[in-house]
């Protein structure tokens, strides 16, 4: 048995049924929820020549961008993230960047693969949340039904080639108990952000008004708990609309790569 | 190769000479600083009919009374942490109780020995600071040669048998991106005292003023930081304080027993 079977018991057939009606157009709208217990990704496509300087920026900047899988250049499968996973066809919808522009929002970008491409796949704060609440901390923005509150911060990511610009951080209330466990959580979990990169002062991190986050939904923090905040899987599209490279494929919002490894939690 | 000796690698010439200075009494003071990188052990032996829910009182309140150790009754060797170990003679110096009241601090408890006496070993916070140390945290009490400090809470152990009592914290002041790696170190060191219990507001834990610690010395805690509190080794003796058993023998403060296992961190 290799070390990637035990990641990958029998492919599941959930993940597999899930990916297959991804493929085939019948799902075509966000993954949260979907196949819970299976790690879902960032999807980061580039042509060759952006490759290198964008692997190295994730490996400078390992928290806001937990690198979890690459493609060969022009392959479109990813066997270490599931054996039938073909990246061009199951993801429910992509949106294609023309020198940092948005250009459009295919569900499959089958017509627009190229020899030359490379796939990134960074680990995504669904997972982590679930990982979160499975050990039975309660996170408000779920229990409120809104996206995360995040925030660009004044401190800079580590800069690589064409590859810069602000961490930004996604920011959970939580008591002194709850944050204790949720860093016994997380600082093991280097997949999905690893442990907080900040709690308390938000003008620490250059954070001016926490109730108008650049990015998701206000979450309120109560009396007796503090907002922390983690590195987040939007910092490397940050870097992407600064580096703008001619070409650029990434998941839609929420449309996230379902893959066949289970996370641990 | 056992599972033992993988903790238990040769016999370092230095613990054993160490140990021997003591068995022979040329070392009759605390043990702070000597075998750094050893894990060093709190001692308390009850007459065999304590030993039970002694053992119990530990097992359910594994924060404050990590066992790292227990000896057969009547049997004052500990060969699971260290192959020559003589609990009768290698701690510096003891303290012998007699219902609940000091009676004496003898540096070798041979003539009191019994054949009905149970040794038990709880790992100890000198271990704990140099674990944390070693990654590279400050911590104000030893930077201002104080003893930590710390505090009788209103939070109260799981009470078995005759033993109960108040669980006590030590205190080490810290900004918040030290607690974020403190705790990354301390969650998987379970064998002196794990992760924090609490952090930020004392009341919290009933804890009155911070300036007036139960044990230990004041240490000041400065803007930007927050209270950080752990379970202390020092719960254990206040909860035999409250059993009053006919015979107790501990160590005497900062006369530990240093053991053969390295503490890995």
């Amino acid at each position: 048995m290799s070390e990637a079977s035990l990641d990958h018991p029998d492919p599941q057939s959930v993940v597999k049924r899930i990916r297959r009606d991804i493929r085939s157009g019948r799902i075509s709208s966000h993954t949260a929820g979907l196949a819970p217990g299976f790690l879902q990704g960032n999807l980061v496509i580039l042509p060759r020549r952006y490759a290198d300087d964008f692997h190295s920026y994730c490996l400078h900047n390992p928290k806001s961008c937990p690198l979890i899988g690459i493609s060969t250049p022009g392959d479109p499968s990813l066997p270490g993230l599931g054996a039938d996973i073909d990246l061009r066809t199951d993801l429910p919808r992509y949106r294609v960047w023309r020198n940092g522009v948005l250009a459009e929002e295919p569900t499959d970008i089958t017509a627009l693969w190229r020899d030359d491409l490379v796939a990134f796949v960074i680990g995504c704060s669904f997972t982590f949340d679930t990982v979160l609440r499975s050990a039975g901390l309660k996170l408000r923005h779920l229990e409120m039904g809104r996206n995360v509150a995040m925030y660009r911060t004044s401190v800079p990511t580590v800069p690589v080639g064409p590859f810069r610009g602000p961490l930004v951080v996604s920011m959970r209330p939580m008591t002194a108990p709850d944050i204790i466990r949720a860093i016994e959580i997380t600082s093991t979990r280097q997949d999905v952000h690893g442990s907080p990169v900040h709690f308390g002062s938000p003008e620490t991190l250059g954070i001016g008004d926490l109730q108008n986050p650049d990015y998701g939904d206000p979450v309120p923090v109560e009396a007796g708990e503090y907002p922390v905040f983690w590195a987040c899987g939007v910092t490397p599209q940050a870097a992407l609309a600064e580096a703008k490279p001619e070409l650029c494929i990434t998941h839609a919002p929420g449309c996230m790569l379902i893959t066949d490894r289970i996370h641990h939690n």
